[in-house]
């Protein structure tokens, strides 16, 4: 009997594994797929990749200014695609070669919970056997939702893992279906590299999600526009009818878009269906319930990651995993995810921690913000990188920052600094007084410690 | 009489009148050169702008594997030079226009400290005048030094300076003397534009400070190879021939190199000469003495950037204004120089904070390390950065962070969170168990708390 039997090697596998190995568990892992997970194979990893030659692509517009003067250059999307697959590969052998060189147990076939301690491992060849374990953690993931009005046939409508996995030629014309995350993600890499996109969107916004402030969007849009992608709001699609290669698309709007392809981008579904035949507790929407020590009904099965009600989020995944090997080991401790940053990459690199003004009120917290554009930033404008902004929110009494939201460059990088400030109490005036190095994009909180609308710092 | 006057409107006088204004003093501003100083005009920001420029170019050399194909591309560092001037003339325009909204006196002439209370202007035209002041900042920054053996004369031996402001067409060969942060950082650029470089050094390596880890000088010294620049080190310029348009240098060590043009970058001296006539004490190297409230010996008289005998850098000048203007108001705050961050920008992004092994070991602190290179780290691979590493100092008993190392993309921004663990009194354990964002540069310092060599966690 193993120690532990740990079912999906995406991130939230691959912390479990290393936190056990040191601890000196006696492990097993099953997977069904490639090694690493969605965010290696098919999301967080490859598409920060797409997304990074989408911007150098943007970026060798402005170049003139550094000096750099093109004869001329053409953008090869399956050069991309390739190059995305060897860097995966690459990662992925690291995984493979980490995993080898500890020699950890790995089960390739489909994980089953089919008691207590009990994991069935289903081959594709449609044998199976049955391993066991002590403790199990459940780490399958999510897969892509669909709606009823679109079935994805990994031809005409594609999910984001064909998009990633498969299109190696862009079309001429895709429809995006849903303007969230991985909406805005793909369809800008694909408008970057040549394609007419059209996104459709059922909410009145694109990333219509209550984390995401209105700003950030509005933001957005005005670059998505300037790319020449087409939005529609409070719209959906109606129906489809092939004419020849094109699909005729109607939304509920009463408009018609003609397309080349269509991308179902409408969130993603806890991978749960068929996880076990022992009665572990779902809730209406697939998710395994767990308590705060992430166990499920069963004390020994652990679920972490996409399966649960928790942010869909690789690194959300890998913290619960070290927290589930803790509590494996005895402790008890429960997540805490408040400082959970988040980053997504489209047409700006956007990030937020901690509360927007809208969250805050919900708490009944009244907050003021800070707002500091890059375009005075003197390193962004080194960098070309001039759009974009900062807003820090500020706990209206205390003046302690609850949240911020960045857009522009660095976004992604620069959130840290914002969760550690949150996460040690500091205020207006106490990251006003921290010193930054000159020039730095961190500068920018400095900044925006003053209230633009009146010329102060809030704290004088 | 003005409340304050200031000597020069560098970073360190353009803090001091930001806080100024907004305590409501009177002031007024002497400013012989152009508003910004060395550090917008002629040194960080512009080098920065020209840095990426050069970074750009070695980019475009990876960018196939983003789908990306040139068919050719020329490089100008005219149009550069030319683009970096508009830059910078850009953010000194916000400058100029936010003094005149604020209505402030700006004096355009050389301030020279005559009396307590007293400081005269002379003007370009022979003619002056006297202002006064309850205070007086001095905030005159520094010029580039010089050597013995070789006089600038704009033409053959040029400093930094007319390196910024007047080369705009780069000779084909160069001799840069002096292999510290400006050395390194103008070899490098000039390199990438097609210069080819010497940098001859009297320490034993590039960057030779104690602040500097040796890895460091390492890792740039392998780059700089690559690139082509070659390196004298532990020798010295001792004769200069003039033959035709060519320079025949002739070093310590026997050997002579023939060069289009001299780039001297030995230093930085405060710029103290002709400062006043009342007898303001500076020390042997002409820094002007101040107490731990940066008073000079002249208690209304003040002292602040690149004047005194602290680091010599745009964000300490900034700091320091800062605690000038509230010691003016009436308190006593000194400032704390433990977690000033530094970065320099050249073959790679470096930057440092807090102590390295040989400074911990100087306090009588001893250290162990964590390592993790750029290389495993998804979001650099992503980036096409697979260069360079983090290393974190560890206080042995505690492991309590201490400082870091950071070379490669992003490290002048990231250091800012190690500057937030050291300040907050982060030990391996918290830093490892911080919630970062994937992929994200930042997750390297969780697997920097891993002794790569014996494979585990510090704190396991």
């Amino acid at each position: 009997m193993f120690d532990l039997v740990i079912i999906g090697m995406g991130p939230g596998g691959y912390e479990a594994t290393l936190t056990a190995l040191r601890k000196k568990l006696n492990i097993a892992i099953v997977e069904k797929d490639k090694l690493g997970g969605n965010c290696l194979n098919r999301a967080c990893i490859p598409t920060k990749y797409l997304r990074n030659a989408a911007h150098q692509i943007e970026k060798l517009r402005k170049i003139a200014d550094y000096g750099i003067e093109l004869e001329g250059y053409r953008v090869d999307y399956r050069e991309a695609f390739e190059a995305k697959n060897r860097a995966v590969a690459s990662l992925r052998n690291s995984l493979i070669n980490l995993l080898k060189s500890k020699k950890v147990s790995v089960y390739k076939g489909r994980g089953k919970i089919v008691g207590r301690h009990k994991v069935e491992v289903l081959y594709q060849d449609g044998s199976s056997e049955v391993i066991e374990g002590k403790n199990i953690i459940i780490a399958t993931g999510s897969v892509p939702s669909s709606v009823d009005s679109l079935i994805p046939d990994s031809m005409d409508v594609i999910t984001t893992e064909d998009f990633m996995d498969n299109l190696s030629t862009l079309p001429e014309n895709m429809l995006v279906v849903g303007g969230g995350v991985a909406g805005c993600e793909l369809g800008y890499i694909s408008s970057i590299f040549g394609t007419k996109i059209t996104i459709v969107e059922k909410g009145d916004r694109l990333l219509p999600s209550r984390l995401i402030s209105k700003e950030i969007s509005k933001h957005l849009q005005k670059k998505f526009s300037q790319l020449g992608i087409k939005t529609y709001f409070r719209a959906v699609v109606e129906n489809v009818d092939k004419e020849g290669e094109k699909l005729k698309v109607s939304l509920s709007n009463g408009d018609t878009v003609e397309v080349d392809k269509i991308l179902l981008t409408v969130g993603r579904s806890p991978n749960t269906r068929e996880i076990d035949s022992i009665g572990i507790d779902k809730d209406e929407r697939g998710f395994i319930k767990v308590n705060s020590y992430l166990q499920t009904n069963f004390e020994n099965i652990y679920a972490i990651g996409d399966v649960i009600n928790s942010p869909m989020l690789a690194h959300v995944a890998s913290y619960e995993a070290k927290l589930v090997i803790h509590n494996i080991l005895g402790e008890k401790v429960s997540p805490d995810y408040s400082l959970v940053p988040w980053a997504i990459f489209s047409g700006y690199e956007i990030s937020h921690v901690g509360l927007n003004e809208e969250e805050a009120k919900e708490r009944g917290i009244e907050t003021v913000s800070g707002y500091y554009p890059f375009l005075y930033n003197e390193k962004a404008v080194d960098e070309l990188e001039p759009e974009g902004y900062v807003r820090l929110y500020f706990e209206k009494e205390s003046l302690r920052v609850v949240g911020a939201d960045v857009v522009g460059v660095g976004a992604s990088e620069l959130i840290h600094q914002i969760a550690l400030f949150i996460k040690n109490g500091y205020t207006a005036k106490d990251i006003h007084e921290f010193i930054y190095f000159h020039p730095s994009l961190s500068e920018i909180f400095r900044y925006a410690t003053y209230d633009l609308a009146v010329g102060k710092l809030f704290y004088d």
